[in-house]
């Protein structure tokens, strides 16, 4: 019924997550009126993100180059080292712009349940890499979850021995959050984690 | 902070209606891990869409021909015309799949309002094809709205003298919906419409 380019177009936009058939269509005819460089720019933007985005070799982070611009950065604290489970937080914390350290991506978090184990996630590079530098503290922000927990723990063990401090991000109530929405888990780790008023 | 590609991708997103940042930074990443093959796909799309696509030179449809499959099937009715505000209306009554006369797509509505008057939607096209093609009736298939309303009317008076029906499609409630979440307007076009059970 659409013509046929529409038609393409409409399928790649449901390859998209959370894009089903009406939002394709709607998006797919919103091309139609961008001006021409939109679209020209658009089309090359999806090209090049294929093409010149690989893993930093050392974070394993996305970059355009051999290394992160974070692992290039030769004024960031080298004491510290923060490992996440997707890119994305790389940039949520470099978002908030507090934190100096280095990161360490890993290609997820181990999850027996889905099948997913230690050596499916990348650790070997990341503990070749904290043998090599000088971490004092190895930070896990994973998400707070069964996974999370799972692979800080293994992790944790496998540093046993080694001289370098392990921490996880604190778990607690949201700021600004009513307290009747916490779910109880939350709220249990909440009232474990609680802290001094200084 | 995103490398460059990254970041022209996020924008290109952006440009589509109702993708803010969080959205276009979503689907960026996403395409990172889509198939080559599909994201080729997808740029190749975009840029089709753009070349291929115009206007059909019969009823102003969106086509990749000079007209459009609706106005090159002879098996159509020619006696009704069904008159719509987008393109993307003609396909919402194909899909339904029964109509079986031709189309023809305005640019829009009057608006005066909004400074969009009868010489901008691409009327003398429209009132020439119904003095050239002969059409019993014409339905104003547009939405029920003040604009709506004017361009029917404007267009019924120019017709006048003409031997052909107008016609609008009904207003009222929709089905399914609750009684109580239906407007007033709404509400008062389905009590004066109303229609003797048969």
């Amino acid at each position: 019924m659409y013509p046929d380019s529409i038609k393409s177009l409409i399928e790649s936009f449901k390859f998209l997550p959370g894009i089903g058939e009406k939002t394709a269509e709607r998006l797919a005819f919103s091309v139609l009126e961008l001006e021409d460089e939109q679209v020209e720019f658009f089309s090359d933007s999806l090209k090049d993100v294929k093409n010149n985005i690989h893993k930093c070799e050392i974070c394993n982070t996305l970059t355009e180059n051999d290394r992160c611009y974070i692992c290039s950065d030769d004024s960031r604290t080298c004491d510290l080292l923060c490992v996440v489970e997707d890119t994305k937080n790389v940039f949520l914390f470099e978002k908030l712009g507090m934190f100096h350290g280095k990161y360490h991506v890993l290609d997820g978090l181990i999850s027996p349940l889905d099948g997913i184990n230690p050596e499916d996630i990348g650790l070997d590079r990341l503990l070749d890499r904290i043998s090599k530098e000088n971490f004092k503290e190895i930070i896990f922000a994973f998400k707070p979850s069964i996974e999370g927990e799972t692979t800080s723990l293994y992790i944790k063990r496998i540093l046993d021995g080694l001289d370098v401090k392990t921490t996880r991000l604190a778990s607690g109530v949201p700021i600004g959050a009513d307290m009747e929405y916490v779910d109880s888990l939350t709220l249990e780790r909440a009232l474990n984690d609680r802290k001094e008023i200084e």
